[in-house]
């Protein structure tokens, strides 16, 4: 367990929490969001009509109407899910959790793309994984690396490839189907991560690419479309594959809570989910579009962005050999923080990169940040070349 | 993971669930004890005042007013806690898993009491532990068979010294100073479940062993006495373990629910607690009472039962060489159910041995069924003593 260690965003979390500060840093979706009124009424309706339920210890796989009517929900995403596919979990790093805990003995391989979610390496780290990362060509996979990393005998491999954390990037169709082709091939067990596939501001959504293969583990939130506060997730495999997870469920911590998967299931059946869904992307979009106007506007030449068809991040790219633990230092001076991309790289990659939330800040937040932000980087930019200079570089 | 199998106790009570049953296998509360009116009141009142809050993610290592008030309470348990030394968990159970994640590497020893917890027994197995189990004289552990447990390097030590599950015994002051002796001058960490603390019906509350020492990891929750399904524990260890620990809770699954935390702050806060816990006691005392007077005016010569101080269980022995696993087939051909006693033994004792739960069914149905109970269990040692004259033994 040494490779545990306190992670870092929680600590600038902490210290952006003393007030005023420009956070990019978080992964918090904007609490103005949270259907807080309607959330109430259900919470009141469950105690009300159901005390005895809402109160009780429940089955560890789930509230079974939920677990129905999450079933029937991903069947919209292309999915082959009845109620026997779906674990309720407490949110869906826990589906995470529970799918390395199964899956990952020490030193095992896994794959993973680069850069990838920060706290999914964090648990794959505390079952002491080893990874085979694979990068990137553009806005997919690259596939030769991919196909390398799945032939090194990867035991499971971890994809976000939808409005990815930390990068924003989403996959296109070929680069699932082909993805799924190797995958299947492999002796490799897929954990596809969706947390994000709500949050979809162009286009149409996606099919993941577990709806292109067997065997897969599927996980999902509502942390991100309705409160993370709440802590309902949850992942859809072979049923086979939730009987083994139930268990570890089970060990884990008994159960979700009943209260809590009662409301979600009030609010998603009694009021109008997909409404609700429709608002928060449409606040959301008009941020991504005021962060990515910011960008455009302020940004010196050699710095670089994504441009996330949904979700919450971005990711910033400096120019070579520019340092963003050092940007970080002094932001925080004046009081702006983000993540530096180092964090979600497995193999120490990312040093001039950073992932910079674009939905938890008000729009005059994210212009002013982005701008300040902009002349810190033209600062650091400059007093580099000048020292580069001096040095007679 | 081998090992992880499906808990029998979930499958009797999905069998159960079908209707009719007289349950004593379950390990739930009433849910006529739960406050469910004021927990609707007090979920109101956080999402109407507090709604951000309430609905966002918040710290792993959980509500720092809820950690302030648990510290203060256990300090009536002659506990020192500070809010640093107290996680908020989803139940006891998960800061059981959490302290099992932390202290167990595969192989390694830790001394159990038999028969104990279930789950836990569970949970140490999915960490591939190895158990030295020691034995009980009486209502306390055996002093030599605990020393021998201890002198043989266990790693961890598990006790649940106050109206045990499965057994409701209630270990002495004398055997909680002697065992925090042993354990102090033994290389070994002690995880104390106290999850049965506030259920308490005759005499003084007694003070934890991990109050009597130094290093020790305590757990405890609101499920028994307010409500199972808010999934709100915690446990209390130095604050350099609760930092590691935070960070397992965090890689878990982020952090326990904010909405229930708050729940369950408002109530012990904006209500009577004491006086809802007297209010539980009462009701729970008078069933002990009851299935007490209906084992002594029923059950056959042979058969002894313990005594619970507290708690939700107590502990039935059959005459040497009776089968609880035969009993139960029996009985639930009748609807009654309850968890033979072998499922609590990590050595495989206890086969002729039930836990029955006492809490759950109304005293008319608790006296009806141990009648009937009874009355298999005379048939049962007819037949054999029956079958045994026919071989002429």
């Amino acid at each position: 367990m040494n490779r545990v260690g306190p992670s870092m965003i929680m600590d600038l979390l902490k210290t952006a929490a003393g007030g005023g500060f420009t956070s990019f840093a978080s992964g918090l979706p904007d609490p103005a969001m949270f259907p807080a009124a309607d959330l109430a009424t259900a919470a009141d309706r469950e105690l009300s009509s159901s005390p005895a339920g809402a109160l009780q210890y429940g089955a560890a796989e789930g509230y079974a109407p939920l677990r129905e009517w999450i079933a029937e929900h991903l069947k919209t995403r292309g999915l082959k899910a009845t109620v026997d596919h779906i674990l309720v979990t407490n949110g869906s790093q826990q589906a995470l959790d529970l799918a390395a805990r199964l899956l990952i003995d020490a030193g095992d391989l896994v794959a993973v793309e680069t850069p990838t979610y920060l706290a999914a390496l964090q648990t794959f780290d505390s079952y002491e994984a080893r990874y085979l990362p694979f990068s990137r060509a553009g806005t997919d996979p690259d596939e030769t690396s991919l196909a390398q990393a799945l032939g090194q005998s990867a035991k499971s491999i971890y994809l976000l490839p939808t409005h990815q954390n930390p990068s924003g990037l989403t996959w296109s169709e070929g680069a699932r189907d082909a993805a799924a082709a190797l995958i299947a091939k492999s002796r490799c067990t897929l954990i596809e991560d969706d947390a994000y596939f709500d949050l979809r501001y162009d286009g149409e959504p996606q099919i993941p690419v577990s709806a292109r293969l067997d065997g897969a583990i599927y996980t999902g939130t509502f942390s991100k479309t309705i409160a993370p506060g709440l802590r309902v997730g949850y992942l859809c495999a072979s049923p086979d594959l939730v009987a083994k997870l139930s268990c570890l469920k089970q060990i884990t911590d008994l159960t979700t809570g009943s209260l809590t998967q009662r409301i979600v299931h009030r609010f998603v059946t009694d009021f109008d989910y997909s409404a609700h869904i429709a608002s928060v992307c449409d606040t959301y979009r008009r941020r991504r579009d005021t962060m990515l106007r910011a960008l455009k506007q302020s940004m010196p030449a050699g710095v670089s962005w994504t441009h996330p068809l949904g979700g919450m991040f971005l990711w910033l790219t400096l120019p070579e050999g520019q340092d963003a633990d050092a940007l970080l230092k002094e932001a925080m001076q004046h009081k702006i923080i983000f993540v530096p991309g180092q964090s979600f790289h497995p193999d120490g990659g990312g040093t001039n990169a950073l992932r910079l939330n674009f939905v938890s800040e008000p729009s005059h937040r994210i212009t002013a940040g982005i701008e300040l932000l902009a002349s810190l980087i033209r600062d650091q930019i400059g007093r580099e070349s000048h020292t580069a200079g001096e040095l007679g570089a």
